[in-house]
């Protein structure tokens, strides 16, 4: 496998800045479990704003989780961790392929995950629950918007997801477990309505067969079980 | 140099679909011209909604540009389109390095971008003055935040620049040409001051004295100019 490098100063020793309610932690969680790579939880409370705390700052100015150290190697953003933890952890090909064509394709969606699902499910989530306990009103044009872009990406996501099992084939890939980390928060809201999108739902019960998916995910699942509005 | 493989099917016939005023289709041009990578360029007037039309949402369907056609191979997505330019066309290491910790870094700052300094320019303006003109209006504290973002993001690759000409150490990266294509629309709007941070005004500069980077940011350059903004 390419991009591994000598000096590269991974150590046996990995520590995970982390919250079970951030989908990019989740997905980085899943990867860890799933690969067998052992690593140290540190759990920084974002309702009780540890991340903006001058310490973890130091870690990540952006104050966001979750954050990656290896040695004296730090990284935040979580596609850069699962392609770095791959890249030097011995990890199968399939998660993120050295087939160029292939692996332009993972970094594409990956890219569009940004401003596309994440703000059509994160921000709104934010903009809905969040944002009014601490008096800052969204105007309704902007959650319509917001929920057009929920509704643009299932789609596109459904028609990816027509000819194969996974996002990108057979086998999963890093851009399965980020997208599902962020999709599954649907569940958190009735607002979101993924009746449409009977591909994506398979695909959604196919990544919640999978026991490290739904151990990484039980807040989000817990949650929508008690407030009733799992419907997958 | 990796992640090259011989299923790429790279043909020298190279599309771009493109708009002077997108900040991520100026970094590729600016990528292609450093590197020599010849290309049909088709103007998508994203004023005139051309992204949404039917033909080109076949394309991307996040409507979005730029958009790259290499042969039948389509890639969305600056940040994805520098990366495969890079691995299939025999461009400098430096660009893009090898080197694990090094790429890990670049990997780091280009998702950062996408939510930080591209709300903090982009989404400023947008909330500033083109909403606004639909009848979109968006509420104070969310401009102030937005400014906010500007701000932190300024600081961070300020102190980034501290240590280096640019970005990553002394040579141009994918990262410099992606960050400074967002960062020069700061001269589009008096409310960014960027007077507090002089390496990055340095940086600035140093960019500006590239001739090709200067080319592909002429509407901003001359938008500045024409508005009296341009302080660097």
């Amino acid at each position: 496998m390419e991009n591994k490098d000598s000096s590269s100063g991974k150590s046996s020793h990995v520590t995970l800045y982390a919250n079970d309610s951030s989908q990019p932690s989740r997905a980085v969680m899943i990867f860890c479990d799933l690969n067998g790579i052992k690593y140290e939880k540190k759990v920084i409370n974002v309702f009780a704003g540890e991340q903006f705390s001058p310490e973890y700052k130091k870690l990540n100015p952006a104050s966001q989780v979750p954050c990656l150290v290896d040695g004296d190697f730090v990284i935040s953003e979580s596609h850069t961790i699962l392609k770095y933890l791959h890249a030097t952890r011995n990890c199968a090909d399939h998660w993120y392929p050295s087939d160029i064509l292939k692996r332009t394709k993972i970094d594409e969606i990956l890219d569009w995950h940004h401003t596309n699902l994440r703000e059509g499910v994160h921000t709104y989530i934010l903009r809905k629950i969040v944002y009014p306990m601490m008096g800052k009103e969204t105007p309704e044009w902007e959650l319509k918007d917001l929920l057009k872009k929920f509704k643009k990406s299932c789609k596109y996501l459904n028609t990816l997801l027509k000819s194969s099992d996974y996002l990108f084939g057979k086998e999963m890939t890093i851009a399965d477990l980020a997208i599902f980390s962020e999709f599954i928060d649907y569940k958190l809201h009735p607002d979101f309505d993924v009746s449409s999108y009977p591909e994506l739902q398979k695909w959604s019960e196919r990544m919640q067969s999978v026991p490290e998916v739904v151990n990484a995910c039980y807040t989000t699942l817990k949650g929508a079980e008690k407030n009733k509005l799992a419907k997958i």
